[in-house]
């Protein structure tokens, strides 16, 4: 992957309000937020997509999603929040290192907006997807 | 929290179509899909939100997304998705048990709607959150 402006933040060339950091894990405020408190959680391992993260980086991130939302409700009084983490263009993403949003969801409304267009998950099909995805993750290396 | 859908599945009394399962993490075809794909990620362990889970499961959810990822792009052609999870009725979530969604983004448009009003942080105001979230954080104890 290329270099990115979150490569940036962690070797420390740009600055960011930082609200967390270990050895696999840097957070800190997004400076274009959709709510107040909006934080965001990255690994320090470079990769582009999450499908691209070893295990064990995704684990250091998911083993601190907890705190951070505490922090960021006990920080801004909010109740609610979505986590959010895209990946390619076509799914919302614009910087290309990984990253999770971590955004409270406020009473005058701000926070993420969410487009929802349910379908029926049709039984047969869904049992011959579910095996097929089963086997291929059954394939796949752990990293663990 | 009270008795959801996601307990009676985990318990096996509602059957589902299963992608993936290990000591602490259930993954399975959400039956009202967003696009095809959509899987549903959850911990065993009973949490109605993020906030509430701990370090050592939600670790193990993270873990394994990479590869859950995957398999949903191996199977759907897909090349762009989302993970969002959704913590209380204001932020979206129906059901209260956590749950990570895995979206893949297809051709024809189907997938998450995204809804992204985005402001600028304040420098000033920024340091004053991040400092305080950062130190509610240091304060906050860890299950790991």
């Amino acid at each position: 992957m290329g270099d990115t402006i979150f490569s940036k933040i962690l070797r420390g060339e740009i600055p960011c309000h930082k609200v967390y950091e270990d050895a696999h894990v840097l957070a800190f405020l997004d400076v274009f937020p959709v709510a107040r408190g909006h934080t965001l959680v990255i690994p320090k391992e470079p990769a582009a997509t999450l499908d691209a993260l070893s295990d064990e980086a995704a684990g250091a991130i998911g083993r601190v999603l907890p705190r951070i939302a505490r922090a960021v409700l006990a920080s801004t009084g909010a109740t609610a929040f979505n986590v959010l983490q895209n990946n390619g263009a076509a799914a919302h993403q614009a910087v290309f290192h990984v990253h999770f949003h971590v955004i409270p969801k406020h009473e005058d409304g701000s926070g993420l907006g969410i487009g929802w267009k349910a379908g029926k998950l049709d039984s047969t099909a869904g049992a011959a997807l579910a095996s097929e995805m089963a086997a291929t993750l059954a394939k796949l290396p752990c990293s663990r």
